[in-house]
């Protein structure tokens, strides 16, 4: 493959650690090339004075979304906050590729989706019909399609634990999901919480019982199920770490079947462990840097529950590894182009 | 009060971080003086070789406990591990106050002793005798007592969340605890898991369905309410920070009942703080440095769940803070002494 | 002593750390009370609010400097940013006792000051008498001051470690000072780089050849040595913790010379610890929340050469501390009060 | 190139973090794969137990180094500490090539070697004849030698900053390098001091004046300068972060000479950047992961002075990077081959 037949992207808001880290990771990418980056108050820097260690092949000047030359992009990945994000998207032309990191099409119903983000969604059907794009799970659907939703980055841990659990294996009206994030996740805004003297040396936890990635769970966990009314208890904590999540969901039902369960749905899944019984326990340091997701199930003492616990890079698996990842799926091509070489970077 | 009236203590196993804290803390109350510090492998060095931080009036020579002058002490707080604690107590005048930060005296049974920790009891009469030092709890039946057994860290943030609600409040049959602790919890011993390099910039879980302090939490619960068969699901998690532990407890309860009934039990505790709906989460930086506990009470999403968070420093309310309370206590004192001055050192 | 007789204290900028630590370690003096507390954009709310560790006696209303009842109050704190401190300053009432936390005051030259900090300064003539409040060098002078400068956080700790050495010890003219801050050193105000996930897990200098408090540092030593044209090399670094700062000083001279200098000089001062040969180098864990400075020296390699390493706690000895040191002395108190009873909060 | 044809290497040591991250890199290798790993305490485990990050292609068998089938292996990195090292260099075959990372080979003189380490060199001649592995500077003798001893991690940042400035652009007398490296420089042995709650949130100097890298940088800025005199200070902090290492060298030249030499020497180095004035600072987090190296000068506010600052990854470009880099020059390949893919994560 030469370099001319490479899909030319555009990374929206790059300028932020999700878009910063699409363009990092294209330039692994063997059919894509980042060709644009944009940005709003940065605009009309280099992107390798902002992020220095993208100085070099992967440096590219951040302009106004207004100011792309669409007609020479294939395939942009939004990195946009919601809302900004849809404003956009709405807005480009239906030939180019759409791989949204936002929230804004994540979730089938407007009404949600308003009730959830309070604002109105710009085109109801279509977030109704948008693909949404845990690889693992809708990667057979997403061939052909021009916009996909990429999940949240603890949907997608909590996910990948769950949705093989849901129908058959455990008690669905009774999950608790413990979330732990590095402050990554909170993404580059400044707020005095994520300044490092407030958020080093100690731990919190945050938007309890009213977080936006619960919703985002409870679709996807109801329509795996065929049900409607499952509801999970979501709590998310903020960790003194840059990169990682870790989500500790505790569930009701048989250790040994859910590990059956788990390793089964998960055999031939290139970016997911599940790792047998004594294993070392799964540690954001060993997906750090990758595209991976590694889970874990512990017996409890308390007869009938477990505990399964899922590791992701929240800035890869959890938000531009995956929207690759994605991509790769829409155009048809192995999943695991761009991406499959990673290896946690451990110490 | 003058000098020469001061309780005179011993400090057992000062060469870790427990019993490092003791010493600390003991210079600043008012009628008692740490004057007896005792090591195994570093006796014969002065304590402020190993903790500079106690140079000063602070300072003692670290001296193994067959060589302390038991005729000139009064009290004893044992920074010993398990085992060895009971070891050297059992040996001691019984004149001599002593306040065990081990776990050798927590539980009543000594057949769950021996099964939670290894080895038979060698006083299982006295084990089952000896009073919990949770002073909140248990402070009024302290005075007089000879030996008392301070709590496990995680257990004081779990219990003093959750004592005031399992009779009444919260259905005692879903209670699941997710903990997260600094790698202080850990003490001072040598292990690959705890040297800075694979416990920064990460979050693992550990001794899931197997960690000894939930034995002991379940015991508390179980006597505040009169049931032998509440078993609670106890997570804990290694979280890169010092000191701090926070705990989640996710229980089915409302959460106006549990507000309530919280506040009404600590109304009067100078060591407590139940948070007021709407106040910044529960947060270890909060209450680092010092002997407090915060609580928090969330409504849960899903109708009849609520969430309880509850943070220490897991070094003083966790462990020789509140020695020093029950001490404090033992003595007929106010529970304060010594303890009342100190500020989280926040950032 | 009773409550009637302390002396009232406003604190000026309170929603940043060193006013909050200012507040909390007032509520520790046995002779001064904050009553008041100021703020711009935080006006309105309570002190624990902003800094949930100070509910409690040590809450206050944020007020604006304009709404402050001055009649009442007998001192101020000023931890205003450079600028707005002389400002409000030379607005306040003579009869009012002021500890300058900022640079206004520290530079005796007007001229210097608007080169350094780029607007002409209010009252040259004030900055040129006003005391520079480094208590163990012009504590003897402070004693009826009405208006205290202290130093920065960075000339603190290098002076300290200077001072006694500059007219006779070692070779002035030969002075680097590389220097390492935790991240508090950059204050509560937003910037990227002070977010945790741009300022943990690296280490880069900032300020090279360029920093304001390379000045101040050369203007002391100047007037020690009685000389004009000392200049120093001053490079900082920023080091991924929240408090506490370590100067390294390469100088030329004699190893024991300078042990015994820097030892005599501070034979009685209460808050610096001069580190006899083979001890534990000096770390700023050792004196984080206290008042203190731990000086070690070292003998270089290089025959001829010295190392002299001083640390402090940035937000205590390097402000808020000293401020109440140098309030101590303007009022012909002991120096130590509301100070002494403070231990490095270790690990 | 097929799988049949790549070099077989053996990693001694890898139960170590540059032995780890030796065979981590190498997974990326096109011309050499790992396909033995040594390990003392630890043989009979899979390196994936010890290293769960190194689970899947890269895992591998822990053996002694006496049950290696030494017949298979081409190349031998050797992780070893120094002294073990040389032990089992001495017994290697003549055919395969070596990389030794330890300190074993580094000094010239055994004399030295035995002042430094602390025990006499098992083959002085060989040792005074190895090649130093830097590669940017004897990359060109590389080709064809069976032996390459790799530097310190502190030395390769150090001389690729000082190398092209020692002779006749800075003063060689008057050289002071102040360096701050993170905590896995330590390597995984078991200290207190590197326990996460004794080396986060401080600061601290070691081996002031006496650490062992000082003898082997002095000794290449000697052989570059055609010197025998030159002496260094050399003063190492250890930051509380896991990767990563800046030093900061206090030189007595003009910036705009510094600079020019720099960028004219390092124009053609695919790893090493210098950055222009008005560059973001050198930052370690921008070349972690990598096997880059970022170089800034800073001109001083004392005329005649300037600063050069110089960051690696201590574990990449600083150990095991290098030797692959050093491999590659050996085997008279593209120095790059396996390393030139690798971006820092950031953030």
């Amino acid at each position: 493959m030469t370099v001319e037949t490479k899909l030319k992207a555009a990374v929206l808001g790059a300028s932020g650690y999700t878009g910063a880290e699409t363009v990092r990771l294209l330039a692994a990418h063997p059919k894509v090339e980042a060709v644009a980056a944009t940005g709003h108050s940065l605009a009309g820097k280099q992107l390798s004075t902002i992020f220095p260690h993208l100085a070099g092949p992967t440096d590219l000047p951040v302009v106004k979304a207004d100011d792309v030359a669409w007609d020479g992009i294939d395939v942009a990945f939004s990195c946009l906050p919601h809302g900004t994000s849809q404003d956009l998207i709405e807005t480009l032309p239906q030939r180019i590729k759409i791989v949204d990191l936002s929230a804004d099409y994540r979730l089938r119903s407007a009404d949600l989706y308003a009730e959830t983000y309070g604002r109105s969604h710009l085109n109801p059907a279509r977030t109704a019909a948008v693909k949404y794009g845990l690889p693992e799970w809708r990667g057979a659907e997403l061939a052909g399609e021009s916009l996909v939703a990429c999940p949240g980055c603890y949907p997608t841990a909590t996910l990948l634990a769950l949705l093989p659990l849901v129908e058959n294996t455990i008690d669905a009206d009774h999950i608790i999901i413990d979330a732990k994030s590095g402050v990554s996740g909170a993404g580059r805004g400044l707020k005095e919480g994520n300044l490092f003297s407030e958020s080093a040396e100690g731990v919190r936890a945050y938007g309890v019982g009213t977080h936006r990635h619960a919703p985002e769970i409870e679709q996807e966990l109801n329509l795996q199920s065929g049900r409607r009314d499952i509801g999970v208890t979501f709590t998310p904590h903020l960790i003194p770490m840059t990169r990682g999540e870790l989500v500790t969901c505790h569930v009701r039902g048989d250790a040994d079947q859910i590990l059956a369960a788990l390793a089964s749905k998960y055999a031939d899944s290139p970016f997911i462990d599940v790792l047998p019984y004594g294993s070392p326990p799964p540690d954001t340091r060993h997906v750090r840097g990758t595209n991976r997701c590694r889970i874990g199930v512990y017996r409890d003492r308390v007869p009938g529950r477990a505990i399964v616990i899922a590791v992701i890079d929240n800035l890869i698996k959890g938000s531009s590894g995956q929207a690759i990842q994605n991509l790769n799926l829409m155009m048809g091509w192995d999943e695991t182009l761009g991406l499959g070489h990673m290896q946690a970077l451990f110490p």
